[in-house]
């Protein structure tokens, strides 16, 4: 998920350790965007994920040594294409290998292509599409191809694409704008090529972040009201087209996928279930057993990391503003205490609260040595990790995404991924998450596309509950899971079509 | 909770063993009651439960041989007063004490007695009342005078009645309506004298189940008219309200307090968790270590149930009519089969769907020797228990709430509660679960009398979040639980008051 | 299990309430005890347990009004005999309903029963017992008889006899000498005549508590020197047992069933584990989420305790004196501390030590205001109980087994069971739990009677691996469990006999 | 832990996909060692381990290109010595860095150092040593330096060795000998090294799979017959000295810490709890949630791992030889299969037996495709991967200790570590574990060399309790753990000494 700095500067530089790093607050950032802006001045973004650090595929190629610029290379693919730019045509072999790998734990796609063969309920659609470029994308990108759609394709993190990937869409057609530490130039110019062609008139809009919709919006006012749908996967972007709705300017039905039930209990509770762990093993190969671990929130990610290290044998606290979400930590066994009852006794420190500075200097200064910090939450700020960069402290980066921060009395705080998203630095996303995701952006599309005149108004809109549960049922397979059938009388008797939906909107699940 | 046949005779009589029950379909049955009842062909409320089995008051004094109906008897408490009809008033002490040790676990309800102790925002309050009788309702019922309000009550539940308590109540001058064991005619006997009262106007109700309701809208339409509003606890209820509100004929607001969050989550997923071991243990002492168990349907009571007995050891099945239900079930750990892939090998079955037949006659045969069937759900009507009463089957009642049917080869079913609520027949509810529901009906009494014109219309509604969360906060305490408060900064950061509500409407916890 | 007072006095009289209890410390008694006693000065076994309590068979005859002594009474059963001496040998027919119903949960045993069809291994045994007379000790005993032996019994426990099951073993021809409620002087009446009959050597001894088998010893030493076996089942007889060895006293060979595996595991942690959540259950009904627990001892019953708890939320602290069951609490996610750190927080404190004065008088002054206190350990010296027994605290019973002890500020603690075992007093044990144990002194016995001259000499004896090992397996098709066997191959590579023993003696499980 | 293979020969190249490769039945192997052997013939030790794979410090400096043999290079470290041999002295700055981040986790070595500081137990002691050379093996030698003992030190294991912690041992003055990446001959001229010093007659010998031991035994019998005592950490070396023993050529006392009561325990319940999610994260990403996994064995390693599935949400299903841990799984919660019953459906297939071909060549057939196989077990032999080495299977490394095995149809089987130990090779193990270990061994090093005589024949030792309980002890502080100590009057109730040892020998945990 991209953040954005309202000045337009480049706000950080992951890899650069000991930098000032300042974070504006992104919450009210884009009514506050510049109306003009070159593309210079224009913001970009910056991941708070490197998903590739312990990727497979990043080690057979990242030690290339090949410092061109994609920009400056001239390359072709077998079939003589050269409408994409990727850092090396080459390795499509290697990134073919990924996705055929990928493709075995996405079967929901697969299934749509399956369907897809009589009808092509995308045929007619173009599409451009800004996300992380990986092994799943292939797998979407493929799927909307066989659906019938034209895509074009940018990357919307200058950090997260594997370039062997690129290299095999590319390959076998797609074209394809994005590689592995683009500069912001780059990004931008990238977003463009994929926009910008001549006798191309995208009808659809895939986006992450909403740089792309923003870009579109922005440089091609005529082009984006001829948009059929734009289909928004993150917080930020949600965010962006909401206001841009109550500022009366959205002109395009917009779809926000972002929460869905699907999504918001999958990707965050069951996904952050796993990841705390393998984030905090992969960085710090911790004991979890009879460690004490604060939660700050008690939301569904912080749900899963209680549950997770619970299980693992740490004694967890919890802290929260919420009141039901604090007597929930209360029946689930935690205890609820405010963060300054145990930040000296604690041996790990994990935001998921979505709010910033709940883990001040003070709170750091007060931490024992040897002190893990970190952070699940949706964005950089939960850690003042700015406070940290003072001169009395010392910052030592011992491994990739790990810093011991020093205070001049010798204890260390170990400070993971600089106070950026654990589970999207130093841990995978588990294939699975990532279909369900993007079997319902491919829904999505599909039920923007094909809707009939008046469905959608120039709007944001939930994904319908029935093609959650479409969505859900895709899924079922890959557990062997039986579902059963109402009969009719018991349809009749529940009030309910025997197809779903079957819940009230206001369902909790 | 009551349940309702729209012929209007009794059909159930819960302590005969062996007699053939029908039970009506009640979902449709509100819009089919008969316009013009006389009091004999009215239906009546059956409960499906008997919270008293296993209290501790009912065992001082049930042995009593006292035979004399309630209504021939003339009675007076210790200041002369005789507006009321119980059991026994001289059981008054007995029942103190239990209301006694109640309050020390309610602190939320005793709380607000404190802090109306200056204003009484009940003051002028006439509340007329129909909910089971017991040491908490008690509780309740005092903190609503407390509060300024007068009050009259009766029984939802011709069994449920503790006596003791009833006894206590009119002992401290509530005009209380309620015994255990009351005929069909008393409990409309009962109704009425709470209503029917020369020179009292009620202005608001507290139902549970609809049945008061339904006996002021029929009966005394006027007066039905001037209630300013209804605070309506039950599913059943619920169901009622929003039928007559489609129709047009709800004339006054009404609160749904069953679907608020902390109802929803504390009543079904902690409790459930905890009741269903309760409810097994006391009925058959099994051990769950081990046992294979299927539960049918993965709502919030089905996540307790399966969360309680996997901790235990058992193994668990889960069956599911909707996919995302079923996909949570999945990443929960359970397989997710149809009832007839495993029902040959289950130790136990339990319904918890709120359908109809969900375990059948077909079901039961193939069970094999000594499998416990019970039911968790919202009715009675889970399991097809009617299917048994044949000829070929041998009922035989082994404990109380527990009945061996026995096939003709000898293989022997264990029912439980004859299918009824589990949790309410052979287990008891927390005082704790009953203070967040009794705290929560408070409020909403006090939301609902002290609202300025206009805020609630003629319709039915949810509880306002922020109050939802209030009355967490008010049982925080309990836990020692500290909760976080947001700063300045924050609060304006993520757009919230300081005070709350701190989530939006569709947030599912 | 028994406990005896050096004095020889009736200690306990656990249904009257507010009595001074002195008990005394039960570990030396042995030797302390008068060589030489008549009747009346010898110590009697009081027992902490009142199974009954809560069993279903008891409901239906307990109101038996009838007051004759059952030694007053002449009673014969259907086939003429009267060589036993129960409550009512018309009870039989309910007695034996609840031993066919043990019967399906004793599998075990049933098989045992099976496979002796042949064989008689217990041909010419005469066995006297001493246990609690319960339907799963029935169904021991019946399986004894269909082995080949005679038997004749007593009760371990005045008050543990369900009448309806000795009924129903009399009534099918066991010599019984036992009820409900025998006084002191009938406790060793019942003894002296299952062993003192003309003509008739007992061979075997199964004991549960050491007194049969003391009796035995002083009162016919004679007859003692014959016995070719004894089967102890309790902490106290064991201990009794070793004492004798020690003395060099012990002229017979004896087997120590309590330290088996298969009872260790089984009926410490995994039965404790179900047991304490229903004890507290049926004795508070309290809701166990988001309570402060803290449990003493981190055994295997402790470990039951805690993980229970935890899984229903509880928030568990341990204290424990063994630095390596500490360490483990610690990775099983629980607060190592001391009593005095956290005795004013929690909501409940649990015994599991086998200590004494673990809960001391100073503990319970600390305690905060309706704190639960309960002992789930091997005796009831680990509360100090009789430090409560004082002038200024009130007692209050509440219910069955449940005292609130009232400090002059009023501040209660909830005392269950008088700090006898909660397990034993407040809930059942599982029939499946009492299998295990009832087979395991079926081998035993079966071992000893048929082992070859020499392999047992006079000591005591832990069961062989082997048996052990057994005695699980015949509870494996309980739950549908499929062992896998070793290739000859695996077999020779492990260096293992394929039918076992398959682990070294020092094996932990 | 070293494998052995009896011909002599170098059976494994773990490097070398599609390699074929005949591992020995390793448990006869000692008694057939050629009792001559020269260089060249003598056994190797093939590690199945490779803990560099993730850790920090490889990554620093494993791109080394530097191909000459560190025993053709001239160094020295800085105070002039060059009794070394490591593979870059100048890489020491890096190495103490790891190796002070370890002291940190390691602080009950620390302790010892700390109470060292006025007496030196090991004053006098000459201790060799063979061991995996980490930060945490460097922690303990400089521990054992502090406590007053000479150490020279060489690897266990060809490829465990962090280069640059043995280039910070060797900086401060320890004579070590290894490095990553040793031939055979290497292997054995580095333990020569350490052992065949003019003028240092070693008298402790520290091993860790028992080749030091086996080296002086065979090459310095005289040697041999000094040496004070042994203390053996592997499974391996303990057969190894059992056989010795048993063959009465045991001369000196050899202490078996391998079966001490925390190694057990925390070696494997708890660490394997936490390292199998750690291992297969690492190597497949996949989401645990819902998976089906069957697990071989519920030994205390089968234990861990069904726990932390089952935690994540697994559904996981055990095989079992031996009826009572059997019962446990039962009991725990796990279906007790064959694993023929479930080798169609399951997702992941885990060995942890300790037997042999436990997964064959026709549990493999029958797979499905994806599935994936690895070996938590204590050798490579429980899944028959020699039986894939066959042509008609495709092999294809995906990533590092990632294979996919390609059947003729298409079905891939995901096999890991080629069969070796998951948690050795693919996930690190926590320093706190280690700290454990080492703290054993530490002191039963001092243990040894200062029992007065005779307390040690010429035999194999388990570990005292009273050390066990003593390292346990040491380790609470990390955990802020209390310990609660016996008054005199508890222990005299308890016949303990207040200082422990607190439990009989066969005390189970």
């Amino acid at each position: 998920e991209a953040l954005v700095s309202p000045d337009g500067t480049v706000t950080e530089a992951p890899r650069t350790v000991k930098k000032q790093i300042q974070f504006a607050d992104q919450k009210q950032e884009f009514n506050k965007r510049p109306t003009k802006i070159g593309r210079r001045s224009l913001s970009r973004s910056i991941s708070q994920s490197s998903t590739d650090s312990y990727s497979s595929a990043a080690s057979y190629t990242d030690s290339s040594d090949d410092e061109t610029s994609p920009r400056d290379k001239q390359q072709k693919n077998s079939k003589g294409s050269s409408d994409f730019c990727v850092k090396n045509i080459k390795q499509a072999e290697f990134g073919r290998r990924e996705i055929e790998i990928a493709e075995q734990e996405m079967p929901a796609l697969m299934a749509l292509r399956k369907r897809a063969q009589g009808e092509k309920p995308l045929a007619g659609a173009k599409i451009v599409g800004c996300t992380h470029i990986t092994a799943q994308t292939a797998v979407l990108m493929e799927t909307l191809g066989a659906l019938g759609a034209q895509c074009r394709w940018a990357a919307c993190n200058i950090y997260s694409t594997l370039n062997e990937v690129a290299a095999a869409l590319a390959e076998s057609g797609f074209p394809v704008f994005a590689w592995k530490g683009e500069s912001e130039d780059d990004f931008w110019w990238c977003i463009d090529r994929c926009v910008n062609v001549e006798g191309w008139q995208p009808n659809m809009i895939l986006d992450d972040g909403g740089d792309l919709t923003h870009w579109i919006y922005k440089k091609y006012p005529n082009m984006f009201k001829k948009i059929k749908g734009i289909v928004e996967e993150s917080v930020t972007g949600v965010h962006r087209l909401y206001q841009l709705s109550k500022a009366g300017k959205l002109c395009v039905p917009a779809m926000n996928v972002n929460d869905s039930v699907t999504k918001q209990k999958f990707d965050n509770l069951y996904c952050c279930r796993e990841s705390i762990l393998d984030g905090l093993k992969r960085t710090t190969d911790m004991m979890f057993g009879g460690k004490q671990v604060v939660v700050c929130g008690y939301g569904e990610v912080g749900k899963g990391c209680c549950a997770a290290l619970k299980a693992m044998g740490s004694i967890v606290y919890v802290t929260e503003i919420d009141p039901i979400c604090a007597l929930q930590a209360c029946m689930d066994g935690f205890r609820l205490v405010k963060l300054n009852e145990v930040i000296r006794q604690v041996d790990i420190v994990i935001t998921c609260t979505g709010n910033k500075n709940v883990v001040t200097r003070e709170h750091l200064d007060r931490m024992k040595n040897s002190c893990i910090v970190c952070n699940m939450g949706h964005s950089n700020t939960e850690i003042d990790v700015a406070s940290l960069r003072t001169p009395e402290l010392t910052w030592e980066r011992v491994r990739s995404q790990v810093d011991h921060v020093i205070w001049p009395d010798g204890k260390r705080i170990v400070l993971l991924a600089e106070g950026r998203l654990l589970n999207l630095s130093c841990s995978t996303v588990p294939t699975f998450v990532l279909s369900i995701t993007a079997t319902t952006q491919a829904l999505a599309l599909i039920e923007l596309y094909n809707a009939p005149e008046g469905r959608y108004k120039q709007d944001v809109y939930l994904l319908p509950k029935k093609m959650d549960e479409y969505v859900a049922s895709l899924h079922l397979p890959t557990f062997d899971a039986h579902l059963t059938e109402l009969t009719d009388e018991q349809a009749k008797y529940l009030g309910l079509n025997k197809n779903g939906p079957f819940k009230p909107n206001y369902y909790r699940y």
